[in-house]
């Protein structure tokens, strides 16, 4: 009988391996796929790309058992050389070939450069040739930047004591109420899809405490800004037995810290291929909803034209404030009007026009909305039944505040769009493998 | 003006901080919900149910400042006491009361009594009290094993170079093809439900090499089975440059055994209370798929009916049969017929009727199925065509092949199954928070 007992060490390497002192002067084997060829008549340099960047090989005339007219760009291959160093290749390293074997050939050319630096196409070419256009090493590197951001978010909440959930994407009824829901029918019943894991998380700070879900969620909203998807990846936590909202903020702080952290130790690379600076969590100004508008409008002599709402330009404004008189990169906006908050938001009780809640703005631009929530069932009953909304598909959710619920609250963190603004980048879709807004469903 | 600079320490301490050996016999302050109160007259237990686990505290009339009548099972409270030693205790530790602060209340009585050790109601009871029923600490314990399972998942995977990846769920068409999609309309356009994330993974393998996701998938197959979701949690990678589809499976094997090294290291306590016992997957046999059919059919008496088929007895008779024979708890059957397989399954040349794919069982049923993939664009046109599949909708994807593809596979999990299976429950739904099935689409 054969068995396996796990993974077997390979003799092809990858590039950390390659970058092992002891190794310059000897033979490797390595794989990846012909990023370029720059053939100089006997000479010819190879770029291969493999998954940590870009590798130097040089083909010669003679020396290479191989005839290059049958390699072309795109092809994955596998070669054989001597690694040697050389302070102008990538990584200060190349590998002067004996040997190439063609592990798949492309049959089209390439539509579109990938191995350039930059890529010159416009956002809507390169998303119509989305994998490909990821093949360029500048375009990948921003998706890097984003697992790090999901990682960092992670392991900070597990510290934390944090359980990680798995809600269900298709429900009765959406969270959040309102008209822009995806529906779809599920086995003859009307179903919709998630607008939010809001309801789920909350029903599991009775269980867990604190936790906390990745994953997409579905908004129908007929929007067609640079700053807006219909599915987007949401990065939410909720927990319990909070002092105040404010508890809710430190929390993000920590994990913003953290992610921050973990982008500069360990995708310096991508972050300076992207020529990113990072921006700083360490104090975030926090300031009311209406001060906020207030020392915008102040300050950029720009009237306030509804107490009640923050315009994208107002939001914009408040984030450039704050980097001019605090140096601060991330704000938080608290106490937002009721009316623009859901149901399930708790109310100042100083003062019920306005919510225990807050936005988190990054760069002028909310990348994070959050605060306490009702945990009182008759509070909850009241406030929706105050809002002329049925209780209809609610059932279980009220029925997990009926039978005890601790004081909580939480937030959702929009990834693509946080990775956008720790980027510097001006459309979240230059953050999404595969958008999906009002004319994208494909690829 | 205001700022915050991270998370705060709090006053209140959680179990592993109770635990610290020099709090005995100190002050401590504690929330928690009030799990269970056994009311013995002058004294009474009160069992706080925190994250982390239960404890224990001690009422005494006359000593602790409250009136027990006020104090109903389920609310959540803050309480303030001296810490001390009790070996007959949950964690032998408990907290004699000076003072309890409600901070909510219940406004129903429990419609079923958590508390109890393990909960005698129905999986149907169970499921539609879901939100209250996971406070049972057995009932949660699964989610915090699964938790575990997506934990090592991710390490094993992310150490060996994979990137994390975000796959739309909504797309024009879907990866598998078949009548079992859900359908929806999106802005008047028809859209699916993605069914699995392969197209996607497969193009990322031409831009990471390595990629894995943990996300949402969705069948509409009207299964009605212990082992059939309708959303489920599916734990996907794909890999590029691999020899043959033995490293996927040499993957996987080394995934499991990180998988089942987490679970024992850190959720020993909720494998206790479950009283679950680890499988092993330190060593899995490997066998063909006709030949595992034969030696099943052989050693149980069991006629092979179709030979290019596995009927679920038939998969439960494969694991006993390793079970019994080399005392394997997952076992890897390999080249499933073509006719089974998806048209992206890479054949096996010296047998097309087969294919380089595999499935893993676990405990005689399956957790995994995976495989080789084709990678050269004309194989996969020719194969489509011969399929009398059209390409409609998948140009994005056959681009990706016509402009290089590596040689690569992989693989999908269930999660929901494999946690299922490793604590050896026979209800799939036991593992799912909020399980969809073709009744099932609220809480």
């Amino acid at each position: 009988m054969d068995f396996l007992e796990g993974i077997a060490v390979k003799e092809t390497l990858e590039l950390p391996q390659l970058q092992e002192p002891d190794r310059v002067g000897g033979k490797v084997r390595v794989n990846g796929a012909v990023h370029v060829i720059r053939d100089m008549g006997n000479i010819a340099f190879l770029i291969l790309r493999k998954r940590d960047g870009l590798l130097q090989c040089v083909y010669e005339e003679g020396v290479t058992a191989f005839d290059l007219s049958r390699l072309k760009e795109a092809a994955t291959v596998e070669v054989c050389g001597t690694l040697l160093r050389n302070e102008k290749a990538p990584g200060g390293i190349e590998v002067h070939l004996t040997d190439i074997t063609i592990l798949s050939q492309p049959m089209d050319p390439m539509p579109i450069p990938v191995a350039k630096w930059k890529m010159s196409a416009s956002l809507e070419t390169r998303l119509s040739l989305r994998p490909i256009c990821l093949r360029n090493i500048r375009e990948r590197a921003k998706f890097k930047v984003q697992e790090g951001v999901v990682r960092g978010f992670r392991e900070f909440l597990q510290e934390q004591g944090f359980t990680e959930i798995h809600s269900p994407k298709l429900a009765s009824k959406g969270a959040e109420g309102g008209a822009n829901i995806f529906k779809l029918d599920y086995f003859h019943r009307p179903a919709v899809l998630a607008q939010s894991p809001q309801f789920y998380k909350q029903m599991m700070v009775g269980v867990f405490d604190r936790v906390f879900e990745v994953g997409p969620v579905f908004r129908a909203e007929k929007h067609n800004t640079k700053r807006h998807l219909n599915e987007y990846t949401s990065l939410d936590f909720e927990m319990g037995y909070i002092d105040s909202f404010r508890d809710v903020m430190a929390m993000e702080t920590g994990a913003l810290k953290r992610i921050l952290q973990i982008l500069e130790r360990d995708y310096a690379k991508e972050l300076d291929l992207l020529q990113a600076k990072l921006p700083s969590a360490d104090r975030i100004p926090v300031v009311r909803f209406d001060e906020a508008k207030r020392l915008a409008s102040a300050k950029y002599n720009r009237p306030i034209r509804n107490p009640y709402d923050l315009e994208p330009e107002e939001e914009t404004l408040i984030g450039r404030y704050f980097k001019e008189e605090y140096g601060a990169d991330f704000v938080f906006v608290t106490h937002y009007p009721s009316k623009k908050r859901p149901f399930y938001a708790m109310d100042d009780p100083e003062d019920p026009r306005f919510t225990l809640s807050f936005d988190c703005l990054l760069g002028g631009m909310e990348i994070t909305t959050g605060g306490q929530r009702i945990h009182d069932p008759q509070m909850l009953v009241d406030k929706i039944a105050k809002r002329g909304m049925t209780t209809e598909g609610m059932q279980s959710y009220l029925s997990a505040f009926s039978h005890g619920m601790p004081p909580h609250g939480g937030l959702g963190i929009g990834l693509e769009r946080l990775t956008m603004k720790i980027l510097n980048l001006d459309d979240i879709r230059e953050t999404t493998l595969f958008p999906r807004d009002m004319s994208r469903l494909d690829p």
